[in-house]
């Protein structure tokens, strides 16, 4: 007798901040087999994965690998890799995510300094530039996008920036790779982590990143081989990084040609991970980021279409998110809940300031598509209706669909 | 024009130390669609898995939970959960992964002691009452199962000395849980953490762990939650744990009935930790663990029905795998080279003193069977002939199928 029976999740179209659905050929990828962890078409899917990556992130960095965990191992392995004790880092904060990149760089015991705008804005330039002067920091840590508020960081002049005054750049762009522009390279980036779940498309659960030469030199600095592995040419730094795990260099000796043994590669992860780079890489880059554009553009159009407000500085929002404002009288809870419930639909809600203020809802990865923004539209005039609000019929799917038409045209 | 084919890894039969062939319902688990990380489907698979894990771990622990990474990611969250700096963790190493234990606790900046013997052997656990008395740690991290030489150390006596002295328990049963006896609570521990990738027949990249209620008190006790989501009544412990990631209060906050959103659960990774569990508890805990002893039994009688050495004292071998001396004038990377070309079976070198001189066998979660066994054997059989080895015709075939008939009757 079967005592415990087979996993069998609701059908649902994610549609709030992430996680998202993700795209059926990466579901399909984690189905694979598995292979040894020095088997050769082991070791050619890792090198593979570094060069899709490559062209996802737009850079020329032979260090662009995977860490495996969550978004945020990503960017903890930044960070602590990065950063020594005391090391003064520099966090501009315009939502929740640049209070965990700040958090974490004070669990690294860093001098953390942060420069705070309103939630629904971003960070000027010239305000970054100022605290860059004043406090002199080793690591500028910015977040491109921020679901909290759905804003999406300018970076393309922060590079240069922090090249003239020596400090080193690192990105959390989590919410945005993929579905946004990022251009490792040329906007002179020296670190940037993302996670699957949002624009590339696949589960939570690995963490791509990116690291320039003189990022690599820093950690290199650092070099430790662990106890149990180590040879005798083998010498440990001094300041070497404070945690096994996150250790950059050690992960970049097994992802290199030394292959040293650090953790087991997480093999249906990277098979993941491969295949979400596939899927935006086989569609193209610019046609990706070109199709979270519209969606988002879609999306933004139709909630305005139903006569709903949105939360924040439009001009900065980025492609795949959207916040709404809750309509007065309208339970937002309840709301969310019939969307799930009635329509299997679901919709995000959100955090800190803005909790209970407005909903969230996303247009990424595999749910960037007329289908569903459509159907999310309708489903949305029906509960709104339901809960007493006055909404114009139709007005959010002929609003969206205007703008697909548009951009078809 | 389709760029980038899909994935299509080679067929293979992964009888090294790990990682082996998923359970096929595993790897059909990991293509379920995703949902939310509030569904109330994910939500009650989070709660499902804990209970089914606190059957896997044997144990009434409330704190049983998923660590989102590999293995050494649930060691790191153990430790450095549960280790303040500069507090005493005691150490035995009988094997490459006790030097991973003190290094993670050494970069946790704790005062680490060890206690080594042989390789190949275990640690007398009168050597282990002594130096506890000698060094009186904080922490007692010893490996349940050491797959870099085989060895299973004896818990049973420990968790009761640890008890007498006041020490925590911690094991790391990465190798060994799900293939041989754990009991969490008969044997006293007070953290203990695995992975999918070894008995349990899953991928690597999900870490199981158990604390039990002193455990969790340490944890509370060093409470903080991060800015961005702290609440004015959340106060910050000082001595806080140095990593947000691994810090075991907030990933209890998320597992718990608060839901504090901390990572976003890697679901694909939840739903194969879920089927790991459910293929365990639909066979019986004490089945699979006889299986495994059987097909342990069998390869070790086939091996040395071939006339081959195994290295290590047999007596506290683990039940699934072995470490099979390399004959003399055979050159090992080429034969294991053969058996993976050849044959499509994968067998394990070996780490440090070890490293040129065994392979390692291993016959584990889906790969505990008879039909892998004998082939694996059959095949080690050619393979030895081709170079050059005297090996009797049929004998570990006929060896491990005795142990097999021996077993049925």
């Amino acid at each position: 007798m079967t005592r415990i029976a087979p996993l069998d999740p609701p059908a649902r179209l994610l549609m709030g901040p992430g996680p998202i659905s993700a795209y059926p050929s990466v579901l399909r990828a984690m189905s694979s087999p598995l292979v040894g962890q020095y088997d050769p078409f082991m070791t050619s899917a890792m090198g593979e994965v570094q060069a899709l990556y490559r062209e996802v992130w737009a850079t020329s960095n032979d260090a662009t690998l995977l860490v495996d965990g969550t978004s945020r191992a990503g960017i903890e392995a930044a960070i602590v890799s990065l950063v020594r004790p005391g090391d003064r880092v520099l966090v501009p904060v315009f939502g929740r995510f640049g209070h965990l990149l700040a958090e974490i760089a004070e669990r690294a015991l860093a001098e953390v300094h942060t420069i705070e705008v309103e939630w629904g804005q971003v960070v000027p330039v010239s305000l970054i530039e100022e605290a860059i002067v004043r406090v002199k920091p080793t690591l500028l840590a910015l977040v491109q996008g921020d679901t909290s508020t759905t804003m999406n960081q300018p970076l393309d002049e922060i590079g240069a920036l922090c090249a003239t005054h020596g400090v080193l750049f690192y990105s959390d762009a989590t919410a945005s790779l993929g579905g946004n522009a990022f251009e490792a390279d040329a906007w002179g980036l020296d670190a940037a982590t993302a996670g699957l779940q949002k624009c590339l498309g696949g589960p939570s659960g690995s963490s791509p990143i990116t690291l320039s030469d003189r990022a690599v030199e820093v950690i290199r600095s650092r070099r430790r081989v662990e106890a149990g592995i180590r040879e005798e040419s083998d010498e440990s730094a001094s300041d070497f990084i404070r945690t096994n795990y996150f250790d950059l260099g050690m992960i970049l000796d097994y992802w290199g040609p030394r292959r040293l043994n650090h953790h087991t590669e997480a093999t249906s992860m990277l098979y993941a991970a491969r295949e979400c780079a596939a899927v935006l890489l086989n569609e193209g880059r610019t046609a990706v980021i070109e199709r979270h554009r519209v969606a988002g553009a879609a999306m933004l159009a139709g909630v305005q279409g139903l006569g709903l407000e949105v939360f924040g500085d439009v001009a900065h929002k980025m492609n795949n998110v959207v916040a709404v404002v809750i309509p007065d009288g309208v339970p937002g809870d309840a709301a969310r809940q019939a969307m799930l419930d009635d329509f299997g639909i679901e919709i995000g809600t959100s955090f800190g300031p803005l909790h209970g203020r407005v909903w969230r809802i996303g247009t990424m990865g595999y749910n960037a598509r007329r289908d569903t923004v459509l159907t999310t539209l309708a489903a949305l005039e029906s509960v709104l209706r339901r809960f007493g609000a006055s909404v114009p019929a139709g007005g959010g799917v002929e609003a969206a669909a205007d703008v697909f038409r548009g951009a078809a045209a």
